[in-house]
């Protein structure tokens, strides 16, 4: 793995996901994502939290198993996932993909705001998120496993939306509307969205 | 219950929460809420959703204990929750509460985005959230079941926090930021958040 051809993978919990496909990534483990990159038998390059959700026993294990820990104060403003994400933004990485999980609808806004304000992909075990390139065309093509695929703008907006299922011209949207859910692929063809302003996020669904 | 004390209750899946706590609501199921409005006893004052993920049986259940049916394709840009709070606007209610649960983040971004577009409070079974009111101090009380409190912008905004245990004055948030995440009641004693400006919403979470 050369410097100038990085990529960053932050785990923050448990998954379903196959993380063996990102073996070649730079792996940081957030709390019980360590274990989870352990579980996997992927190296943990960098160790970050305060771990205090994990058992002593645990801990032990991660520590013994990590290239580099920082540990941070239980009392921040920001969350665990934050700081991984400026650590991983220190590597000039090309990619950095974030799996996150878990009932909090504080933590999946955030994880959400991510996408916008670092440009990373989101992921978890039913969603994958990553923010279109303003002011061209993207090409969506269709995942494994993913029926849906949803749009959602984080500023009023405009986009296109071509060789899809449900197609539109110049259509409005609206910070966190619902008028661009649930479009779907036709078969395997890979469907076009253009970006005409506004900050939009891909989401792909099961 | 009277007209000018009308509120309602709108559930669009199946819930762990007690919905006979609501039971002098105007209840409108959407899709399978419909049947969890059932299963807890509760009458359906109306039946929303294009009904194509119940069962010939579970549907003719539901036309048969419902008073009104508002049945609509399933070819459409808005997602039923939003056709049920229309339906519940009509009613000039004082409150609306909307249920929904379940593992697509597009669908829950845009539950999310109705609390600041309908001023609905938005409940599942580890979140309750509602939009505070702008240019006032609002008291959040704590609530059983639930540890912390988060607050979230969907612009930038600017609140002071007290009688918590992290406060702040004049702190910042930009859209979706993560630095009011996971704040703690002191003991059963109920905390201040003022909004400057900015449209904020609030988060209990377990």
């Amino acid at each position: 793995m050369s410097d100038q051809q990085v990529k960053v993978l932050i785990v923050c919990s448990q998954t379903n996901l196959d993380l063996t496909q990102y073996v070649d990534y730079y792996h940081i483990g957030v709390e019980r994502g360590c274990l989870a990159l352990l579980n996997h038998k992927l190296s943990i390059d960098l160790a970050c939290g305060d771990f205090d959700s994990l058992s002593p026993a645990e801990y032990q294990t991660v520590i013994k198993n990590t290239n580099k820990l920082v540990k941070v104060s239980a009392i921040k403003n920001e969350i665990d996932a934050e700081l991984a994400i400026t650590e991983a933004l220190a590597l000039q990485p090309t990619e950095i993909i974030l799996i996150t999980q878990g009932p909090r609808v504080d933590m999946q806004l955030a994880s959400f705001g991510f996408i916008a304000q670092y440009n990373v992909k989101w992921l978890n075990d039913d969603n994958y998120c990553y923010l279109l390139k303003p002011h061209q065309v993207n090409v969506v093509a269709p995942q494994l496993g993913y029926r849906y695929l949803s749009l959602i703008s984080l500023t009023p907006a405009k986009v296109n939306i071509t060789k899809m299922k449900y197609n539109v011209q110049d259509f409005e949207l609206t910070t966190l509307s619902a008028n661009a859910i649930s479009n779907e692929f036709i078969y395997d063809q890979p469907g076009e969205i253009e970006v005409l302003s506004g900050t939009v996020i891909v989401i792909y669904t099961k």
